[in-house]
């Protein structure tokens, strides 16, 4: 249980969280009805991105129900830097960024990006396997990877390019996601690219983590309805709730 | 919902299993206990591996405490075809075959797997994420692969080297997985290599299919201990459950 000294037993279930985490609803998302100090046994209470709030005009656009006919436009007030990587990335200037665009993008300054872990992050940012994201999403994902880079190089802590296992535990909590031993082990085992030498993970596999622990949290989210840690599925919506993960 | 016309809700939950399938403990694996006229509401009574039970000697080594300290061997009476198979495709000899030994082996011939549906396939036939099998389980996966080709020849009835929803339903149903349309949607859409246009899936996504349906329904069914069709997971158990899957 070495890497774990704070809790021998390992696990964070129903740590307080970091006193600078709140609620916050970024990109128009209503937050989950927890009582302020009620304890979740899978998650902090902080914002599921991580990501600044944006200002409050942000989610205007979808309070008309003619919003969801339009395909999504950058609101009033949208960071500049924002809007010129968008425009750089989307090199056909359909108006939308699909894999391959957004790949090419993210892949740039030496750091590399696989197909895989940018089908799985515009699959959780739209929901769907469509493999196109607008301006509204683009913004969200935008903030979520300057958070998740963020986190990594905070824990990032001799500036190795890689962070083990104890590492991406404080980094998970940090973003609100409190995952066991067994479930970083896995993790770790499986993007050490040294194949198990370094037992550390490099940063494009610590954002298909955080992809990963999100998705599959919101998604156990959505039906532990009472909050309880505990979730039951029919046979048709597990399959549904894990399938788009498993073919994103 | 054109393409089921023999059910037009579409969805075959609680239908009865072909009169030529049965219980078979392949591998020696135990059949689970159902009730032989019990309808399960997402699986046929069919071995998920549909594979022809191997003679009762196989699964002798396993019978000793110390067979687990051993690696596996082939029991006696194996055809020699599948150690055949085996020793080719051991290229360095080591007695096991590691996931590029066997993607190279099963990509001869005019086919092509991909790495992930080679370490989807490894994962599921040895429970790890170890990536290697020894001469027992590649003779599991040698019969299952040989029962999916011949479900997957017997339902592209034109010979085109492809299956559409409707025939990936069939081959699912009489490999003893019964999956909604929705499912079945899904899994062509992610899987078609025409971006949709064919709306049907080549073999090797066939297999993948099969193993992803296998491996969640297979999940699922642990949890799902009086077979109500519900499963409840705790948040732990459903990563521990979804994640090998995932990053197989």
């Amino acid at each position: 249980m070495a890497g774990y000294p704070q809790n021998p037993s390992g696990y964070n279930y129903g740590a307080p969280p970091p006193s600078q985490q709140y609620y916050s609803a970024p990109y128009g998302v209503a937050p989950p009805p927890y009582g302020q100090h009620q304890q979740l046994p899978y998650t902090h209470v902080a914002s599921p991105y991580g990501a600044p709030s944006p200002s409050p005009s942000y989610g205007a656009p979808s309070s008309s129900p003619f919003a969801a006919l339009l395909p999504s436009t950058f609101p009033p007030g949208t960071d500049p830097n924002v809007i010129a990587c968008f425009q750089m990335a989307d090199l056909d200037g359909s108006g939308a960024i699909d894999d391959n665009e957004l790949q090419r993008s993210l892949s740039a300054y030496n750091q590399s990006f696989s197909i895989r872990t940018v089908r799985l992050l515009m699959y959780l940012f739209t929901n769907t396997n469509t493999r196109k994201i607008g301006p509204k999403e683009f913004t969200q994902v935008f903030y979520s990877l300057q958070n998740w880079r963020g986190n990594f190089e905070k824990f990032d802590r001799d500036r190795s390019g890689r962070i083990d296992a104890s590492e991406l535990r404080e980094a998970l909590l940090s973003l609100g996601f409190s995952v066991s031993p067994f479930v970083l082990d896995l993790l770790v085992l499986k993007f050490d690219k040294t194949g198990g030498m370094n037992k550390a993970i490099e940063y494009d596999h610590f954002i298909e983590c955080c992809l990963i622990v999100k998705g599959l949290t919101e998604k156990f989210k959505e039906k532990d309805t009472t909050y309880s840690g505990y979730a039951t599925f029919s046979y048709e919506a597990f399959m549904l709730t894990v399938l788009p993960l498993l073919i994103a």
